[in-house]
């Protein structure tokens, strides 16, 4: 901050400075603290006039100085102002916090305080006593008195009155700022001494102060919801210290603590049971504001202190901290509500973060009051008539950083009320941030060469980075997925490749695979896992090597070689940087697509599996009898030999007694209504998909439903769909019909021999794309050698893999949001979730208990979760909703309606047209299709502006942005970029995965 | 306010009068208004050194008294002041506002105001033209410049900065307060003669300054969403008046509609079109804020003006409304924020209630300023590091009207800031508001001759009060829930008594009790309907009845006759005055037992149905020969009579040939392993049960989705049962399994002679509490008679006919709630829901479609949804809360969580012996446990205070509490409490009736 003072002649300072200041505090400044004002409402030049009045008072040198820089800066003004309302002036109360804030600025940062209010109540007409009724660290809790509970924390809404009384307070008041004590009769005393010096406090009332300001104080402590239902039925109970206070209010004691001797300078039990400690840093500070009115007093007594080190003051405090600020404010009888608000005011200065270094800093009562303009220059203002006072306030997501404020005296600039943010062009968040990763290098494997140095001085720490709690609960999580998701493939490509692939290989795959690109590849939270795309070009491949009577797996094996070997061109020929040129656009096309296979699949899977089992609908109870099928003799021209036993039926059984398969099998003929239909399997497999999906939409949504503690919810949401799936498997066997399971293999068709190739490759590490797409090449062989499903990068589960990894500030203030930190980025979690994955082999005796509806639910259930937060379906959305309950989405206020409407018909069309090829025999040139995109989208430059470009079509996902947009300056957040980068990484990693794939089509 | 004048030196007044302007605007007033003020950031004290400097100006009779009342007062405070940081001082500020809104009080209240933020902008560097960027009518609307479209309307937030520099302008500015012009040329020349006149423009610079004022205004038109729908594509188009701004930009043009003659005085027709007209009241008048930055002024030019007369100025406004006010700041350039700031500071004002009423009523410029002092003495003020600015907060449900600003001239009392609120006491929402309709008359039929006295002058207006819309579309609503609960009820009823009575008498009960009731009862809007109780009442008279070989209809006469006889002597003796014994804790506790008899009842029947139509859990595919089922000759003595055939078959057929029916009617056996089950029936069944259920859910809620404009949500969600029933219909028609359907009984089992008794009460009409009970007890002797099922007040539907039945304000500010009138109270649409019910009974053939499981579905749904709301259920929820997750509900801040939590339990308590009690054969006495529960409550007074129990036990639904509490002073609303006592009403109501008809078990 103190680099900004040459700046200060900017006139952007001075412009948005301190002016409102101006009105305030006028142009010179009072030297003395002890100075006798008339009113204390009137500003600072009503004083000037009767400056001579003054009497005592002492005047540094930095007073001096002050009001020299002061005076000139006003005459100078002076003479600007009078021919414009709007010329700055420089204000002497910014150029004071310049000053202070600018001191000392490589010193540490002063602690964060804990401010509690407590005021000087009665208890049913006893004695009196100081109760905590209100506490800060960033928002307002407030004690609910009835309710013998903290409220919720909410920004504190004040009155510009309540500020300006402070304001009075701390002018007319004793101000001690380095006073040396250690237990609270010694402040007190030193207090009531200075005023009775100064002549503001008779010296017959110090006994009284010194006596109210020690009363004892009681605390709001925090109860678990467990404890207080243990308190149920005990209404009347005895309370611990009921003797001390003698109060006959038994049930209200229940609730606090009381403590009973503030002499001590010892932490109390109470205090240090006290779970509120948790949201404090270890070395927070208190400030303690008493307020209160007592009857022996005609004026208010005043006193705001700093202590040269912050002492435990006893039980003065909530919570065992030493505290270093104490405003005390004692006053006449009638105007309580006036102190509390005073004591609001002050409480929530002490909370302001600029404030709060003003408090530490200050060298005298100016600088107090310089720090209150500061505050007051720069409050919101919500008009009476548009607003409650009376309506608590959530806190924001996100506050504008006070760093923001501090910048303001070295030139930064500030925004306006409102949303005015300028937008910076089409800068901000058009297009990809193309990192050097993929920069071409033009060299052979350059940059996989590059990428590999880059990555290996970290392989070391991706392994010690691992060791946190946190990698454990991601493991079992990602695990989870995992194998819910090489099950549900497993079981499709059962289904589509006659069980030449099937579960046991899906999961031998998946842990080969993806153990071996977490250890070694360039990006380790990447999980490879089978998807949509790759089943759908199984089946095609399959379907193609039976048609043409070709050996499936042989056949898989050349393309997987063929496929591998361009890949690896593709890597030592740097082309992974094309990566930068699929935007938003192209990338939301595919996963929409790859979604919408999901849900269309899963229904597909459901129709054809009625049509399999169909419903008798003709069948009436009363006509069971005539429901029957039959196994009959064949028929030879016409005849039936109804004697005729089966061929080669080796039991010599009669026809009748053969099961429906063998009588089909020794030539025999069913006959009956009941033949050709199969009661309950269609409607039983419709309640399981159906009831999967719907309970693992319900689960996953418990995460956000206020019941039962966080880690509950969380560990609910976590396990949702093995809880559904779970569940439905419970149905089934309840239900008891015979519906279509998944089948396990009992042996793998695994060709193990040629594992060789793999072992040159170990020692190859590093990083980054080309990195990745060489590990899938080599990846790509060793599956296709094994028969074993190839494999892409998973995206749905990779980003869940880093969100359960992300880094958040531990303790925070109430009310606040804990910061985002970073991803705990390590091999470890991927490694061990894909041992444990290959370690799954061994479960199949459970597997073949899950009915293949409960997949297809889960598989629906994927294909709409997947859908969540892409841009593309809010629009679609939009379409569907009057303009006046859309959302206040970002894109909305700077892009015309008009405009985002085109740019959802441009991808629906292409969308469609992507649909329609898939589904017909230019299915080969799908690969191609992609490209198209890309050239596509190229065109839409033409069509809109780049500015609306850079708000349609962009990788940063919508929430991060609006978020960015609200509070932009809350700039500090480098790592933020580094959590968007991966995911960015992982969307395009997957896509061009996926084209790879499609390509080998071709 | 006038009144008020008297208590003007009450201390409270003093207290929270405008002691902050103190602050801002000193002890003196500044007397002419053409002073040249050296800074206009100083306060007025500063300026007071300097008056001997001011030239020109002119001092009226009013100013100088005002100036003695402040300068006394200031006197009188200086010395107060002196002894106290706290002593109010009589601002001249709150005086002059005072005797100014206490001047013709009588006068009609001012018009509303449409205020108009217009900047100067160049649309890329063509000529400059106003734009408009921002609208109020009490909330701000801001254009969108990327998005072209309206924002939200949003709280406007200021900075205090922009407030001080607009106290700035207006001090140092042109003021013309009585401006006769009716022209904008006009205007404009007036105000730059009288700058000119005082110095404050060169009159060089008249012209480029009338120039820049006359340019045209670009308004920002709404489009509709189809509209712009049909823009997409249209990205080139001509725009009608591209000719005229000469800009190359004809997309943004599109938008906007452009103003080419401001010289007009007629409205143009993009003005007419303007369908934000519908958010004006008639008499609507403008005020227009041209802010700008031009190049030619080195000082700002600023001029607030207040036409004499309202006149249309052209198209200088987005609407065709006349301008009153006109507020212009053309500035230097740099500062163009400042002036867009300062111009939101001034719009804000502009539709602040007070200050709206102060501009209207200004005589001079010290009046404003002292507008703006008083406004800035009640802002609310949001700390900087809690709040973002750029936050843009949505409007309050609702905000503290202004009155009480107003009447804090008078010596009203204010609240504070976060819901401080005191409570008063435990009379503010205890116990039931006991009307005139419930006290004691002591007489013979006192009660209800009072009830008729009451009423009979309101018959007429019963009638010709319908004449409105809404009633039609009331009817319809209402309608569809009679008849969909006459359905299901009348399908339950004939379930119950082997349809003795079953739809057809439902019908045409609904349609009797129901048209009477509504024509002649004291409560017309409550309808009468078959409720569980009744269902349940009904089964176990059946069941009794059958046991005891009675037969049902003449027993139920009887029975029938009693219970009537009981009630008319219950209206006789008036003792319906008891209902005030029935607080919240009895009527949640029986409408939560209903609501779970109906949950309960719905998965009972749906097992029962599963137990009829089991499953064959051994079924597998393969052994389909192996499942039949035949009919075989019986077997006697251990053989089987093969050719025995069946006994008096006309038919002579084989025994196979046997439907099941016959063959057991015949003797046979029925043989195989298909027998004992039937397929799909249970299965489809389920998902008919559930599906109707979650459908109704679903289409209930849309309601409240952002798709579709209100009228289709409200339509679907009005319809929401009546869908969700015919979907599954179409479900079981599609799916084509024989489920169990409603049975439609071709006959009515009606006793019709008996009709006389009812017309000799046809001529007594009147209202309230005993009139309805005798209704309901002749109602019962008809049915009875006719043998109809019995009818009492239903609840839900009675609740939801008052709903569609509300008055609301029509021309509300955007953002702004409508506000409540109160309810159509009439006649007519009960009549007419329950004669088109009657002439329903001609859909039998229809209903014959409906399955029963649709019908438990409905069931489930309706048990489900009536729980909605009940707080009882809220508090059940707050057991599996964590404190930290509760919601803020006002009990919650009042009551500790302990007592609400025991509470809870007693209720459950309560409810589940009730249950247990239901069940068992005690049943008998179920009635004699109502006036237990009541005891229980009595009891309650002993474990918990009386202001515990005024937040816990009240029959004020919670939600309306709350409002009540967040916003207290908004007392002007006497028709909501009209609202809430026919809630009262029909809740107790309703409990009174299923009392007497338990009662009459006994």
């Amino acid at each position: 901050m103190s680099s900004g003072k040459s700046k200060m002649e900017d006139e952007a300072v001075l412009d948005r400075g301190a002016s409102f200041v101006k009105h305030v505090c006028d142009e010179e400044e009072v030297e003395g603290h002890h100075t006798v004002y008339i009113g204390v409402q009137m500003p600072k030049s009503y004083r000037r006039r009767r400056r001579h009045h003054r009497r005592g008072g002492h005047k540094d040198r930095k007073d001096r100085l002050m009001e020299n820089i002061s005076d000139k800066s006003d005459t100078e003004n002076n003479d600007e102002a009078s021919n414009s309302i709007l010329k700055p002036l420089i204000s002497p109360a910014g150029e004071r916090i310049r000053i202070m804030l600018g001191e000392d600025d490589d010193g540490p940062s002063p602690p964060q305080l804990f401010t509690e209010l407590d005021e000087l109540l009665s208890v049913d007409g006893q004695e009196m006593e100081w109760k905590e009724t209100a506490r800060w660290i960033k928002f307002e809790e407030k004690v609910e008195k009835g309710g013998e509970r903290w409220s919720k924390p909410h920004v504190a809404t004040l009155s510009l009155h309540s500020l300006m009384e402070l304001r009075a307070c701390i002018e007319k008041g004793t101000i001690m700022l380095e006073l040396e004590a250690s237990t609270l009769p010694q402040v007190v005393d030193l207090i009531t001494e200075s005023q009775i010096g100064n002549g503001l406090l008779k010296a017959e009332l110090k006994d009284k102060v010194t006596y109210t300001l020690l009363r004892k104080h009681r605390h709001q402590t925090k109860k678990s919801n467990l404890r207080s239902l243990a308190d149920i039925g005990r209404t009347v109970s005895s309370a611990s210290c009921s003797s001390f206070i003698g109060s006959p209010d038994t049930t209200q004691r229940n609730l606090s603590s009381c403590s009973m001797n503030d002499i001590s300078d010892k932490p109390e039990k109470d205090q240090l049971k006290n779970k509120f400690m948790k949201k404090l840093p270890r070395d927070a500070e208190a400030s303690n504001v008493l307020v209160g009115e007592v009857d022996f007093l005609d004026s208010p007594f005043v006193a705001f202190v700093r202590l040269q080190q912050a002492v435990m003051l006893g039980a003065l405090t909530e919570v065992p901290v030493p505290t270093r600020f104490l405003f005390i404010l004692l006053g006449p009888k009638g105007k309580g509500k006036s102190y509390h608000e005073i004591g609001r005011a002050i409480a929530t200065l002490m909370s302001d973060e600029v404030f709060h270094d003003i408090a530490y800093k200050a060298k005298d009562r100016e600088d107090l009051l310089a720090g209150i303009d500061e505050f007051l220059d720069e409050v919101i203002v919500l008009p009476p008539g548009e607003w409650d006072p009376a309506i608590r306030i959530e806190p924001p997501k996100s506050v504008p950083s006070a760093d923001k404020r501090k910048n303001m005296y070295s030139g930064a600039d500030s925004g306006q009320m409102n949303g005015n943010m300028p937008h910076e062009g089409g800068g901000g968040g058009g297009g990809h941030a193309v990192g050097d990763e993929l920069k071409k290098t033009g060299r052979f494997c350059g940059g996989l060469l590059l990428d590999i140095k880059r990555k290996a001085p970290f392989f070391a720490s991706d392994f010690y980075d691992a060791f946190h709690i946190q990698a454990l609960s991601a493991i079992l999580f990602i695990y989870l997925g995992t194998v819910t998701n090489a099950i549900t493939f497993g079981g499709l490509l059962g289904d589509a490749t006659d069980n030449m692939q099937g579960v046991l290989e899906s999961f031998l795959g998946t842990a080969v695979s993806g153990g071996i690109f977490c250890l070694l590849s360039g990006q380790p939270l990447t999980i490879l896992s089978s998807t949509g795309p790759v089943l759908v070009f199984e089946r095609l491949l399959f379907n193609f090597s039976k048609e043409n009577d070709f050996d499936y797996l042989e056949f898989r094996l050349w393309i997987g070689l063929w496929s591998a070997f361009y890949c690896l061109l593709l890597v030592a020929t740097d082309a992974s940087y094309l990566v930068q040129y699929f935007t938003r656009f192209t990338e939301e096309g595919f996963s929409c697509l790859i979604s919408f296979i999901f849900i269309y699949d899963a229904f597909k899977k459901m129709l054809k599996l009625a049509d399999y089992y169909p419903i008798n609908s003709d069948y009436h109870i009363d006509y069971v009898t005539q429901y029957d099928c039959m196994c009959m003799a064949p028929t030879i021209l016409g005849m039936t030999y109804l004697h005729y036993t089966p061929k080669g039926n080796p039991l010599n059984a009669t026809w009748s007694s053969l099961s429906k398969k063998e009588c089909l099998k020794y030539g025999g003929e069913l006959v009956g209504k009941a033949c050709q239909y199969v009661p309950d399997i269609t409607l039983i497999s419709f309640i399981l998909f159906l009831g999967t999906y719907t309970t693992s939409m319900m689960l996953k949504k418990f995460k956000t439903s206020p019941f039962f503690p966080t880690w509950v919810r969380k560990l609910i949401s976590d396990f949702a769909i093995i809880l559904a799936i779970m569940i439905f498997c419970g149905v089934d066997i309840l239900v008891g019909v015979d519906t279509p399971k998944l089948m396990v293999p009992t042996e793998f068709k695994v060709q193990i021999s040629l594992l060789v190739p793999l072992k040159e490759h170990m020692l190859k590490k590093g990083a980054g794309y080309h990195l990745d797409l060489f590990w899938v090449a080599i990846l790509m062989i060793v599956c296709s050698f094994m028969g074993l499903p190839w494999y892409v990068a998973a995206t749905v589960i990779s980003i869940a893999h880093i969100d359960s990894l992300k880094m958040e500030t531990e303790t925070s203030a109430p009310g606040e949001m804990p910061k985002f930190l970073g991803v705990r980025e390590q091999r470890v979690t991927g490694v061990c979730v894909f041992i444990l994955t290959g370690l799954s082999v061994f479960m199949s005796p459970i597997l073949k208990f899950i009915p293949m509806p409960v997949l297809y639910g889960v598989f629906l259930y994927m294909g709409v979760a997947s859908l969540n937060g892409v841009q593309f379906m809010d629009r679609l959305q939009l379409l569907l909703m009057p303009a006046k309950h859309q959302p206040d989405l970002v894109y909305l206020r700077h892009v015309p309606l008009r405009k985002v409407h085109l740019f959802t018909f441009i991808q629906i069309l292409c969308l469609a047209l992507l649909w329609v090829l898939k589904s017909t025999v230019a299915a080969i040139i799908f690969p191609v299709m992609i490209l198209a995109l890309v050239a596509v989208r190229k065109t839409m430059d033409y069509m809109f502006s780049q500015h609306e470009l850079s708000f349609l079509d962009d990788v940063i996902p919508e929430k991060d942005k609006k978020k960015k947009e609200d509070a932009k300056k809350n700039s500090k957040c480098g790592s933020i970029d580094r959590g968007s980068i991966h995911l960015d990484t992982d969307f395009t990693f997957s896509y061009i995965h996926f084209i790879l794939h499609c390509s080998m089509m071709v």
